[in-house]
């Protein structure tokens, strides 16, 4: 076994640190956050330096590197600080090469290189989430074109992105494994409406409601082959788990040593707090959790990595990664006292962001679906 | 042993419904907090229909009630939805009558009766806040005034009262049981510069920090008897601390019906999301937790009431209560899925709204510190 | 409402206190315990004292009390560190005088008054728990007799009790809810073998396996009405539930109290353990438990006292109690450290017995199964 | 990073697999343990097939390996069901290697070589445990020989040690960091006496009581320097709290396996019980805590073996492990309902012997102690 990074790990992330010390200050990223509005200059920064092509192949331009390094980046990101709705291309390139058209591919690079939203996931609807049978979006062929009807909900960058991968439903079709397909939807096409939500934090990005009252594509437009969406759909939700595990790791990351260093600097009863039992404790246990956080995220991608399936470490990992960068985080509150409670500290945003990861992506409830049935069915009987 | 309400306590809260069902809907509270601005109209309304007044005794035109009922209303108003900021006059008024100067507590009826604020507590500071060693702000004796020098930490509704009680040391006093004196200081004095704070929750009421820079005062304008503030302020701590458990209490109770509602429509995978076990799960532990923070809450007030002293109970009433209203909201949050994680249903506030109790009035570790010992000591060896 | 217990109730107590500090100190407890052997003779004493006619009506020469009362004195058996397997009548008799023949109600009297086992109860199987649809003893009429064939699991006290109350199944009878009858059967009967099972607590009763081998029984020997035995069943659960929790309660007081005791007596590091903020954090998290049972089993029992259906609350109150003994006295041993480990120490032994509530009675699990849907379907939708 | 095993570790463990599945069947470690008898035969087959002398360089005899090896083999040992008191040679030879006489190296190899027990660690006392300071076993120079008077607590083996490394104080040296010294008993030496204690669980080996009434040895008998045994004890503390963190994870492991196999075979209300949710949940949470147990024992060997240095990492691992195993454990237990408190299944006897963890080798608390202040201390300020 080891547990090493390699040496051009180590230096990927130094050069991180370094972009982020220079282009990424906590000052900036609070005011993005209060501000809502999305740190384009910091993911134009990103993308000059060379992280946006991390992990797109040589013929596109990019820089392949293996996952492991991927979601040391994320991790990495969210330590320092940075924005929780950036460096998402690790998803959403890898869907796209395995399925795009030449032409969508050439689009999605062409953004991505510059930083940019590339496009948005449409999956999720008021009735369909985990849960695809109740999917409502529907298309239709009329003269030659492809009608689409429908409302998709909690759509992350829907007003920012030019393109959405809409999943759809063929009424026509009975048999479920055969119904979904999806399409490469311009954003700007008539008929769709997009509507921000209003959430707990994530202010940087925003999620929408948006509306497809009969929006007109091309066949041309079909994003992998028809039908088979559920299929395309499925093979990256592993990756995507796995990325979100590294976002909250970092954020965990990032609370702890705000709230060490206050520990070590706040004074109560004649002493550090730190001096107090109560206090070391949490920090412990927060520890604890970051160590145990950091060796499923790693171990998973080296997995996937080296061809293991991760279908239950993967939802393992997302689980407790969620679950346990909220308790650190809200740890490290708790220690920040009033302060942790007020803007003047990144704490209460971390507080803010890192409770969606319990949602997103797949619930905790959906977890234990997908880990607790493959983990029993890997016990025999 | 009786576990009932009162016919006249019962009907109390049924009023309460009505007025809230009238004067309080949901809409309303939610345009309050997100615009950030105090729920003037309701509280107007509560003062209009006599709420304001309950606990104040007669001479001063109230409505004597016990302490089971004044904890009994704050915790309906919350689990009604209603404003987090409002119904503190249980712990404000008492102060005011037990050490205010007859002119002091005509001005306090005079506000309390038009349900406004009537004074903020000005007792935490940078470096004070439960050890009182390390408070800074100064008052001195020149030119027959007191002039007063400092700076007061997360004080709510600073930029709303008109009076501050505010918490001072004698700088030649060296006893640190005879230094500190209150003082009744109009907030509209020169030298008071008043700064709102950006926080994570209770966006209807401001908290602030307010700088004193040579603040003048009147003789007559001491609270309470020169020296004796840290006795007087100690008096009324156990009741504010039953007051924000009674808080909590309402928060989860109100958190729970949304959910279990939604849980009884919501429709996933074929049936309705309560059908499965681990929302069961979740719901059940959720009801146990209210069922135990209202027996605290009850049981504590009872005692209060008769004379029993609940040094001990109030601190492991609010510990218990002020952590279990955070974990069963965010298990209600977690049930409604990604609504929940936005501003489209009330609990996404009482999610943000209810983490402070465990931080304001003594934090978690501050209720160990004092019930650990007077468990340990109430014991023997 | 009223949290005091009456002067009655509070005499009861107090000569319980009495009679178990003469007859049943801890040295004889640890001795049945260590022995495997029951507590004869504290049971006498129960007996001789009237204890162990509490709860049976003045007909049978019993002392009639309400629900609350005969929960009062298990707490208190149990906090005073006596044996567990004790004072199960108020969960028994109720049984028997429910459905029992004259002759049966005779017999069960003669038994209780002398504070012997009068039976045991015969309704869980190797395959049939909660779930009764794979019960397998059967009974069928032959030559004016009835013949019971089948197996037992888990029947405590099998191996004292003079009879059983055995649930039988009709092999003829398709539909399940007419299929279930209860015999009263002899233990000596040929055909009978009764196997103890060796468990990790509960040692001064013995659990027992029991195959019943063409048992012969005569049609007078029915329990109640044929085919009624599972409605029969399900009467008694829920005061049964209550009856477990109240000993959970008491356990729990019982290891709190020992705990608290050695932490104001054990040094370490110069000063008493109970001086860490560690070890005040247990003690007050242990006593908020207990608190919390308290107030759980004592509602509870007025609830069934003044006509309220307890359905839920007595599925909540055992879920609650159960699990938080288990966690007080863990901490307890705990906090007793080393010594905790040992059988120099009562905490080890009721770490060992409290463990088995989560289990019997219904486990965990099963009181989420009736508990959240009672809840849900509470709410309405 | 590879987390991946080496060929070696691979072909050990599966070794190790097949001479336990023929000399260390379920049956016979449950016989051990119902009889409270150490497992001569089962530790002398160890001993045959070269497990004893794993770690022990090869001027001794030895199979030099690393602590990653060690750990592996104390893992599968308990995983697979092993009797937890054997394979603690990792612990016990370094020390000796490290401070022993040639002679008292000797003696020792002997006895591991025929995989019996060398020596007991003589530290504890009913005053000292984690704090040295209350040590009250004496030693003092009479007559040419030195006679040690004292008391030591919870000596495991003490029973059938042939040696004890008795920790005493020196009552003429002032300087604490000078005065403790530890002596090579021989555990027939006369005034000895020894007595078992009755425990929870670890019945296989006997925890003792230790009386010493002037015993008398030699000068060549000091273990190590005259002074200097505070520093002695402390070096191997780390690795024993990383082998007994080892032995946590492969208990674990083994119920998991159990409790898994059980709930893909047991059938209640028409399926498999691993077909509900509450089960699935369980099974997740354990399997995520085994994953991290894992993770961080392997990684904390691996730091050894690389010369990081593992004071904090050390703690932290034998505190979650500890803890974990007991959870995990306690869910496996419940998992197999009424079967799982009964000594029919080896669950119980798991649950028993992991309590211990979280107490020998340092507490919880203390290890709380040590990573808290460690980890604050690594931060900065």
């Amino acid at each position: 076994m080891d547990f090493r990074l390699s040496d051009e790990q180590l230096l990927l992330l130094e050069s991180l640190d370094e972009l982020m010390e220079r282009e990424c200050p906590p000052g900036y990223v609070a005011e993005c956050d209060r501000e809502g509005r999305f740190p384009t200059e910091f993911a134009q920064a990103l993308a000059d330096n060379g992280f946006g092509m991390l992990g797109v192949p040589e013929e596109y331009g990019g820089v392949p590197v293996d996952t492991l390094t991927l979601m040391l980046v994320k991790e990495r990101l969210m330590k320092n600080g940075g924005p929780i709705c950036l460096f998402t291309q690790p998803f959403l390139v890898d869907t796209v090469l395995s399925f795009g058209s030449e032409e969508q591919i050439a689009i999605t690079m062409e953004y991505v290189k510059r930083g940019q939203v590339a496009h948005c996931s449409g999956f999720t609807e008021p009735n369909a989430g985990s849960d695809n049978s109740g999917l409502e979006t529907t298309f239709e062929r009329r003269g030659g074109k492809v009608h689409i009807t429908g409302q998709k909900s909690f759509i992350t960058n829907a007003d920012a992105a030019p393109f959405m991968m809409c999943l759809t439903r063929d009424p026509h079709q009975a048999d479920p494994r055969k119904a979904f397909t999806t399409w490469w939807v311009p954003m700007d096409a008539p008929g769709i409406k997009v509507s921000p939500i209003d959430k707990i934090g994530w202010h940087m990005s925003n999620t929408c409601e948006v509306y497809l009252d009969d929006v007109v594509v091309e066949e041309k437009d079909i994003f992998g082959k028809e039908g088979e969406a559920l299929k395309q759909t499925m093979k990256n939700f592993e990756v995507e788990r796995l990325l979100m595990a590294s976002a909250s790791l970092g954020q965990a990351e990032c609370a702890y040593e705000d709230a060490a260093l206050y520990a070590n600097r706040r004074m109560q009863f004649g002493k550090t707090i730190g001096g107090f039992q109560l206090i070391q404790q949490k920090i412990t246990d927060m520890a604890i959790k970051i160590e145990n956080m950091r060796n499923l995220v790693y171990k998973c991608a080296w997995e996937h990595d080296n061809g293991i399936a991760i279908r239950n470490s993967s939802a393992m990992t997302k689980l407790y990664c969620a679950r346990s960068a909220c308790e650190v985080i809200d740890d490290a509150l708790q220690i920040m006292g009033g302060i942790g409670y007020t803007n003047d500290c990144r704490i209460s945003r971390l507080w803010r962001d890192a409770r969606n990861a319990r949602i997103g992506g797949g619930t905790d409830e959906i977890m234990y679906h997908v880990a607790g049935r493959g983990l029993l069915k890997a016990v025999g009987c």
